[in-house]
């Protein structure tokens, strides 16, 4: 059995990312989640243990304390954190894992180098369609949205450290081009070991 | 405009890659089929300059003479080469090429460095089965098969040196993972200078 891999995808706020990888999920077998902890308050309609591991910050400060982060970063003044038991438990049994971080996290997790990765960004197709679709969310204040867009411009700075870059314009495009990269990466040879893929079929 | 990628893919005589070539060509738009030379003669309902440009050997030997060819190799005694100049055009014009070329053709072309490529290998299921598929061909004699069937257990041990492995199980399984390796591809960052595609998702 081969081992899972871990894919990194990164997102600024508002892109549709959540959306989006529930739809690449339920569409590709043998791929799941890794759920976050995060010190923020749970929006509406979000579940602890689905959406996030929803701690407390002393919680959350003991966790780090205990070694049990892969990484760990501070956004909009709340603690995101991604837990090392998670993604290894999965990976070991086969299972790709997607790993929902952002480009603070992502550009930590790299810099570890603890783990071999796939890192994948989602942009938005423009900073003006970024705006207005978290308008619709009808969940942000002003001030929130001003800070979103500014984070935004300068997380897409951070693109050319990821390997793959997807515009989610039209939602039932970007699910069939992010599943697509998730079948072509199962393909790429070094998840073959070469001499048990050529004996399989010589000998069978 | 972005430049085309060069697809080159190569599989054991046999493992169906003209049809899921075909059928491949006619899912992706934007992707066309570099037209090799040979010496060997059409088999039934191939067509010169669409299948392959056929042509005599003193010919084939003035154009190596010449250096049209990126690589050129001789193969069940008869030579096939890559020219340079179909390559060059088509990927000019921001359209991506697949370049089907055996083993032997695919490590001279990689070994010249003279173009960035990603090396896709087709491989059957098994040997028994691709035995089966050149005798359900019906247009090779037992030697012929004999050959092939040896030459494919050499071109095997190849699977390495490419950076993907598709195993041609279900046809239409297969089209949809090479379909899939292709429109990945196009969404890798190095695809994107950097700076252009931020700017495009800032200034637009």
């Amino acid at each position: 059995m081969s081992v899972g891999k871990l894919f990194v995808i990164s997102a600024p706020s508002g892109t549709g990312k959540t959306t989006l990888l529930k739809r690449v999920m339920a569409k590709i077998p043998g791929l799941s989640f890794s759920v976050s902890h995060t010190t923020r308050p749970p929006r509406p309609g979000e579940r602890n243990g689905a959406d996030y591991h929803f701690v407390s910050k002393p919680e959350f400060l003991k966790m780090i304390d205990r070694g049990l982060f892969l990484e760990h970063a501070e956004v909009h003044s709340n603690l995101y954190g991604t837990s090392r038991a998670a993604i290894d438990q999965q990976c070991k049994a086969g299972i790709d894992v997607i790993l929902d971080i952002d480009v603070q996290g992502a550009s930590i997790l790299r810099r570890t180098g603890q783990v071999k990765a796939r890192y994948i960004f989602i942009s938005p197709p423009s900073i003006m369609e970024l705006e207005k679709r978290l308008r619709g969310r009808k969940t942000e204040s002003e001030e929130m949205i001003t800070m979103r867009l500014a984070n935004a411009r300068t997380e897409l700075l951070a693109i050319k450290d990821y390997e793959y870059l997807v515009i989610n314009d039209l939602l039932d495009d970007t699910v069939d081009l992010l599943s697509s990269i998730i079948v072509a990466e199962r393909a790429r040879s070094h998840r073959f070991p070469s001499g048990r893929a050529i004996g399989n079929i010589l000998h069978s």
